[in-house]
């Protein structure tokens, strides 16, 4: 049949990516990057004068179109694939990234009568002004106590789809009625790319409430919630929820035209950004952890059962491969820890040493606390500068540190800091196991895993477990070609089944990492010390970091 | 009677100041300091290759003297006051500072004997090499629960006299045998200026376990520490204790030409740098307490009866003005904290914004510290970088900080400190209050006092008390010198009672720190939150700051 191949491709909250693979192994022969032109909206909407409230964060669909004009013609071109033999291609996105459409899927915010209304465009993920909604929301299902409330570890987020429309049925009544759909842009891309609507089981059971035996949340609350939501799942979703793995449309002749593609070339339902990753390490069984470390870390866990977690951010049947249980947590602050370590905390001396050393800063700090033993800096951290994901569930948590003498050095509070991130880790999984849910090995992506192996070295120590590291560099991208060859099927050089195809177009690194003996015994140690903490701090012992919040939030006023 | 002239020194641990002052208003009209030419040795003798083990601090004797010889003749000097109206020399020291000497007064270092012996010189208070002593001192003390422990909230200092004494009792027999007195270098600069060998009751209370109604402590308590300690008192003592305020004796005939006074000149009995800036500031009366700000802070208070206070330094019946109860607490890092913090923890970008302003970085921090109101920081520290001396007398904790966000700034966490420093001595004021010893006016001296108008507001707020700044800035070589024309007396123009002295000599600023009402209520709420954390960390709610200085020991062996 010969070589065959796909394309993935990753919605990031800046820019597009996308890459062309090797279905027979995953190899990478081509990527392309798109950054949007604009942006995130903060501030403005494109016609400059109409202004945006405080904490929203607005996003233009035209540009998720204009990745696939430049990037999947790009690939094309950096390959020189026949494009006959692409056969499938995937995309995953940031999630809950929602727009309000028409029923031909045309995006209100396209529409002369809406372009200057702010709810008629793309809610990001981070556009966090419907918090005031998701306190109401998690009040209220806790007073009815509603089934799906455990699944998300008791805590709706103000990032979800819910809180999102409440807030246009509240304060755009006009486009609430004028919308036909309110959609992920995942699943609106793939829409257009195949000129049919489907909506992907993972946004739906992780962002909207949906699980598969359940389905979405009754009338009767979303009435509760606002009258014209009532009818709200009937009457702007009204769509069945595939599974991941299935394949959603062909491309259309349109599409074939922007972006250089055969007509018919299968598509697969959307997904989001993390989780498509897990089969791009290999991964399709119940009981590996993939952590996606970055600025914060996103995990990734099938399970056989649905069980209920304390503090997980959702568990979701066919979420992220068919015929499990897929389960997320997370961690709010990783990598964004370090950089504000370095911005805020680290002496010039430092930046000229690195610089002599030809280091960047963070190397320098990671060479010097390299330096001391486990245990040596005296130090314990709560990772909490952003709040606690997992498996606290609460954002008005903040950080500490503890131990400082004035022999302190920036080295040893910076290596406090990865330690504290992966005592925080620890402390998801001991959570999940102790809930029901083994887990038997650990699998990184993301840069910091891919670059960082003093930091892996300690997340090892700290876990007493192998942790292995994901190849690709774009694990995201490379999972959404995956699931593009499983759109294929077998039958036009694809794969029929995401496990097999995870069998030989997943990788992970050769080398990986190994718990050594005598720092395990020592981080057990150390890790007792923060899991009291953590307890104290965090579980009611002593409330003090929200009585601080408060009074910082009250003298500012 | 014409203008009459005293003159104090001040010998720090770096170097002696003198300073030359009008009898009638403390007014300072000329004043010079001498470095030490031995400076502190820490790691060898002056022979340079007798080697000093860890934790090691002597000085030489023969420094003090040259004090003598080149400051008084230059105060004279600079001043052009006739040397028959200087009616009064006083002096204060560093203590416990301690050196063996022969019973004419030779220290043993002076002697070709023993000049390569380091037991044989001066042990400068900050000689840590007794630490074992001191703690099986402490344990002996508490199973015979000696009378003395009490008074020293419950813990005496290695850098005190018995594990001193001990030392050279177990590891220098020789040097313990051959000296005739073990004595204060205070106490022994006196002697050289009068001939004359007196022991101050500042010092014999505070460092060497003396009480005026119960003396030294028993002969059997001294045999159970070691044999050759049960005649220490009697063998190596031998001297009465003289109260504060008195008259030690007169210039000799070889010392008015060492320092151009005239013969028979007043000297006052020696005194302790802390101690003797109480009545600089015009105190000496009950209820009072005096903050010597620096790197460390030492809080001096008088009362009118002897409380046992938990966690103070020490409480001695005339040891600072005769009589009183002189009570001694402290904070081990003040000023400390905010140079560690300077060292170590604020970027490039903060030193150049200083330069431009023309700031040193301390400015520039409190500027922008100081935009921020009362709470707004979110964060809370506990002052414990260098353990804690009052009220939890435990060197073992260390510090922490609570709070911190991606929005915490350098200037955020330079404030909590401030407030940390500020909440540990509310901590010891209400410790006070609570043991029966009443505070109702707070003094400052030192430089940070004088200078730092930003956190004296903050002290003033967190106390919420008027707080008086010493006007000398050398409020100890002013009190110095206002002893010395106590020892001269009323009929040679001095004073004959340090009380009426202080009230025309001592001085404090006439611009004095009020607290603002709104920020007392917001730091009364802050407050309740550090001592929270204070009794949690510090008093055996978790223990986790002493397991982590473990646990690095036992990593680094």
């Amino acid at each position: 049949m010969g070589k065959k191949y796909a394309i993935g491709i990753d919605y990031g909250s800046l820019s597009g990516r996308a890459v062309l693979v090797d279905v027979e192994n995953g190899a990478e022969l081509a990527s392309s990057v798109y950054e949007y032109p604009h942006e995130v909206m903060y501030e403005y909407l494109p016609d400059g004068a109409t202004k945006l409230g405080d904490d929203w964060a607005l996003q233009h669909p035209q540009d998720y179109l204009d990745v696939l004009k430049h990037t999947v013609p790009d690939v094309i071109k950096q390959s020189e694939v026949d494009k006959n033999d692409i056969i499938g291609l995937g995309i995953d996105f940031t999630a809950c990234t929602v727009l309000p459409v028409k029923s031909d899927g045309t995006p209100l915010c396209f529409m002369d009568e809406y372009k200057s209304n702010p709810h008629a465009y793309v809610k990001l993920w981070k556009h966090h002004a419907a918090q005031k909604y998701a306190n109401k929301l998690n009040e209220i299902a806790e007073k009815s106590d509603e089934n799906f409330l455990p699944r998300y570890g008791g805590k709706i987020s103000s990032e979800w789809m819910i809180p999102k429309v409440w807030q246009i049925a509240e304060e755009a009544p006009e486009i609430y009625d004028a919308m036909d759909k309110f959609i992920e842009a995942a699943d609106w891309v793939v829409w257009q790319l195949t000129g049919r609507e489907t909506r992907n089981s993972c946004t739906a059971g992780y962002k909207a409430l949906w699980s598969k035996s359940e389905g979405f949340p009754s009338k009767d609350f979303f009435k509760s919630l606002h009258p014209k939501l009532e009818n709200f799942v009937d009457e702007k979703i009204g769509c069945e929820i595939t599974p991941i793995g299935s394949k959603a449309g062909e491309i259309t002749p349109e599409m074939a035209k922007l972006t250089g593609l055969k007509e018919g070339t299968a598509v697969a339902v959307a997904n989001v950004d993390a989780h498509v990753a897990l089969p791009a390490v290999g991964v399709t069984e119940a009981g590996k952890m993939l952590m996606i470390i970055g600025t914060s870390t996103c995990d990734i866990l099938l399970g056989n059962e649905e069980k209920i977690v304390p503090g997980m951010c959702g568990v979701v049947e066919d979420g992220v491969i068919p015929g499990f249980q897929g389960y997320e947590a997370g961690q709010s602050c990783v990598g964004d820890h370090f950089d504000w370590f370095v911005k805020t905390s680290v002496p010039e001396s430092y930046y000229r040493e690195a610089k002599a050393l030809g280091m960047n800063i963070h190397q320098l700090l990671r060479t010097k606390a390299g330096r001391k033993k486990p245990g040596e800096t005296g130090l314990v951290a709560l990772d909490w500068w952003n709040g606690n994901r997992s498996v606290l569930v609460d954002v008005d948590l903040t950080g500490m540190i503890l131990g400082m003498t004035l022999l302190t050095r920036p080295e040893d509070i910076y290596r406090a800091l990865i330690e504290a991130t992966a005592y925080g880790t620890r402390m998801i999984v001991e959570t999940f196991r102790a809930g029901g849910v083994p887990i038997t090995e650990l699998y990184a992506a993301g840069g910091i895993a891919q670059k960082d192996s003093f930091m892996m070295q300690i997340y090892a120590d700290v876990m007493n477990m192998n942790i292995k590291i994901a190849e690709s560099k774009q694990a995201g991208a490379l999972g959404s070609a995956m699931f593009g060859a499983v759109a294929a099927g077998s039958a036009a050089g694809g794969y029929d089944d995401i496990k097999d195809c995870a069998k030989k177009m997943g990788r992970v690194m050769t080398r990986y990492y190994k718990p050594i003996p005598e720092n395990v015994e020592i981080y057990n140690e150390l890790y007792a010390e923060y899991k009291q903490l953590h307890d104290y701090f965090g579980r009611g012992g002593n409330d003090v970091m929200k009585r601080l919040k408060n009074i910082k939030k009250s003298v500012k006023e």
